[in-house]
């Protein structure tokens, strides 16, 4: 299961070329509808979701179950950017709507389509026979800017700083039943990332020379999917691009 | 300028020996009101503050500057804790007001008095007629579980993620007029801290042996006051303790 | 091409199994030769080579090269562990030969693997007619050692610190060339990773609850030479671990 | 007692103000003893010290002690700088001594004079017959190199990662006895600082918008000593600097 976005429909692509099947959650009823009818069969849409609402996503996991059965996993693709100085030139404080909306949609609903999904695995662990070693993943996105935000990015940072600072204890919480780590990807070739200046690329970028390609974002993620031992980790994929100063 | 708590205080303290002067901005109107009434003259309490409202930090900071005069700095010591597995031993999932009730008070409470502030302090800066080279300074208080967070602290590492990763945007959006850094504490003596069962700091202590003391953090908010080429940092003061395993 | 070791051993067959060949580097006669002897017409073995000696890295590169044809990356698996104090209970200090050789085998032995294949992948790709997209991969390995170092480990640290904070600077150096990852394994099931107390294992392991295996290793290891967009990164496969106090 | 170097002369000073009393480890004669000179009474000069020499440093010790009785910290600022491609314009590989006498001075002569310094505190410590709470200090210097290394800085960046990666496992194998803390500084006004070309200043600095100077290298040198629950941490001192593609 998969939270929508270019980075997700890429992820989705990639899972379900692996033979995996797809629940989208997505607020973009245009896109999501259109990947779900295309490879019919191996993805599910249960109408917009808005991973921030508790109503929502229940509502999308239950259509989902009915239409797919249970969940083992979810790539939280969903995000919005937002670039803002804290104070404008004018000198008025950025207004604090946008950082709680830039918070609500990347950290507060990352989190509710954690809590949600991973009580749903759980409930499934318990209620089966036999016992995986890996039985669950979640995969959250938060972005070099985490850890490096450009000015204006004060609110967008404390979005993914909140994600990546929440990967280690939900990995806590959830051991012995589902990992969880966080992709921070750098720029990237979406909707998203394609808005970014020629300019800055030629001033970051250096090794590929270009912006990442969702499926390369895809292989990462299946990559930990795939992989047991890999919990509790923040990885960057960036082309070894550092923000530093504009 | 320090908003409070033991560790607020303990600053507060600090900065008054140094000759500094400074308004409380804390919800907890008992002691804000006791800390000014003994130090008269050097601290201000504007009335019971909520660091997450605009009516409440702009009320605040109005009143102190008519009785103190303009403020050059903060030192955001507000927080709140809260313990809970993502998922609860029931099976139910946390609850969504939990997070969000912590991110609102650590995550956007805090970049509401940053953002508040910040527009002050450069409004004077563009006020005054000479030019200083260190004008204003903003400390925040993350915590060490802003990256090693434990089982149960997802929301806090989440809120404290969240003001780590803001740390060099905002450094970077008000270069030339405001440093910007953060503090994240180990295990602390104050009520938040001494909550710790002693198996847990024997667990995790090295040196010193004990729990911090609130003067230790605010010798070291003093020391970042002090010196102008400190920005944009996150520095821990945790004695060396890394949270392992529970 | 791929240095020894039980993670080097999995790593080479998991690229032999993906249809690469591998030149081995290890000081190991024995279980080179074997490797080698089992897998004919994929892996090639130059002899026993010490990563730390130019001349002896040299001299396989040709070896390997004559064997095989042209080289493209390289991941460095090579490595000692030791465990000492820095000063012993009788109050004598470490002896700096053991410091020196820790560092001489693991810090400098892969710089000089690095330095000698990069320029090798350098000079094919300035011969070589058509210009591919990603030439050549270095993979390091470090530890989570490097930044969560035990009591007894400074040595070690100081080893993979120093292996992690080259990886950055050599992506940027070798740029349009050659990608340079590190992966930090934490515990795994190896002569090196046996060696661990069961106990020890309990104190930290999280999930997977058990050692890495060698396998795991060596999929993220492919992960990254065949993702392009991953650069300059250092990732931890650890099971969530965080070294805290012994 | 503090090794040498502009950084090492404004944090003796700073010291010798404070009341302090340093003993000078530098490779330079010059300027060793001329502060020594100036300072007399409070800085002993006991002749040129190699601090990757086990003789050199045992010798000066001895020397300092036999002048100004026992030794209860040192501040390590003894280091090199030296850019240099892995693989040079003309194909070449980087000359592996090099990256060796980088490695040597700064990784090995830093963790020779700490376990030497450490030995001496730690008799003194059994000598004594009252029980300080805080009886010995270390502190070392990186540089924000060690994780954001430019190009031409491998050896550099693998010395510094070195001294990093120690911090925490001496710390740790120290508890009870001596503080050990790392300083990164970013751009100072240091011969070695100064050798960066002014553009390169312009396109990093953030605020302030110079190099730092010797004396806040200092101020939080002092702070480190004065406060005992920073261990086991390694602080950024930069200006909000972060070194990004060159
Ligand atoms: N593209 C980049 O360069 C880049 C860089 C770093 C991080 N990221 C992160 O990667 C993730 C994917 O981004 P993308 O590049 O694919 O961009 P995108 O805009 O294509 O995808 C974001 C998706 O989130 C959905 N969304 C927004 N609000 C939602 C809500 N309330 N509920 C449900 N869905 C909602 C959108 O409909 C959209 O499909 C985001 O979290 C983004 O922050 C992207
Ligand atoms: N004590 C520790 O061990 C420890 C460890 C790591 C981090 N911290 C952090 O240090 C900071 C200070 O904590 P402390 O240890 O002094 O604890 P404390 O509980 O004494 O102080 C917190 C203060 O915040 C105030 N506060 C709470 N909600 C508020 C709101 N909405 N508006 C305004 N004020 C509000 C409280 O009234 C209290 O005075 C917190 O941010 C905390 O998260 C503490
Ligand atoms: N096993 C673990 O738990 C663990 C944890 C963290 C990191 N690591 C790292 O992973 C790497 C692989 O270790 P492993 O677990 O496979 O252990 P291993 O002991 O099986 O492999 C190390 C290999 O390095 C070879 N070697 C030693 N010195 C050499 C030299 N001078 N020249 C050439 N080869 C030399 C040995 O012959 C051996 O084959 C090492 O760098 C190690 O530090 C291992
Ligand atoms: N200046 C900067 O911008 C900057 C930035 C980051 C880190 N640093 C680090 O700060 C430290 C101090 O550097 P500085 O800026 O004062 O430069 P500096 O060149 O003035 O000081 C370095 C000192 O080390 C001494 N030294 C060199 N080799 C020695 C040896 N083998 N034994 C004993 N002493 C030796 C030199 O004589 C010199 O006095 C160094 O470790 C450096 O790497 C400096």
């Amino acid at each position: 299961m998969s939270a929508g976005g270019v980075q997700g429909e890429a992820t989705i692509r990639a899972i379900v070329e692996k033979g995996g099947k797809v629940i989208i959650f997505d607020i973009n009823e245009e896109r999501g509808q259109a990947i779900a009818k295309e490879l019919a069969g191996s993805v599910f849409w249960p109408g917009a979701t808005d991973v921030a609402s508790e109503d929502s996503v229940l509502a999308s996991i239950e259509k989902g179950v009915k239409g797919f059965g249970n969940i083992s996993g979810v790539v939280n693709c969903g995000g919005i950017g937002m670039a803002q100085k804290i104070v404008f030139r004018n000198g008025e404080p950025q207004p604090l709507n946008i950082f709680e909306e830039v918070v609500r949609v990347n950290l507060i609903g990352t989190f509710n389509v954690c809590r949600l999904i991973a009580a749903h695995i759980i409930a499934n662990i318990k209620a089966s026979a036999e016992k995986e070693e890996d039985p669950g993943i979640i995969i959250n996105v938060a972005s070099i800017a985490y850890t490096e935000g450009q000015a204006g990015q004060s609110a967008y940072s404390a979005s993914k700083g909140g994600v990546a600072g929440m990967t280690l204890p939900m990995a806590r919480d959830l051991a012995g039943q589902i990992r969880v780590c966080t992709i921070a990807p750098g720029f990237f070739g979406t909707p998203m990332g394609n808005a970014l200046k020629e300019s800055i690329l030629e001033k970051h970028m250096i090794h590929p020379y270009r912006m990442g390609k969702p499926s390369e974002f895809a292989h990462l993620a299946c990559a930990i999917i795939e992989n047991p031992m890999i919990n509790g980790e923040i990885i960057r994929i960036d082309g070894a691009v550092r923000l530093g100063k504009l």
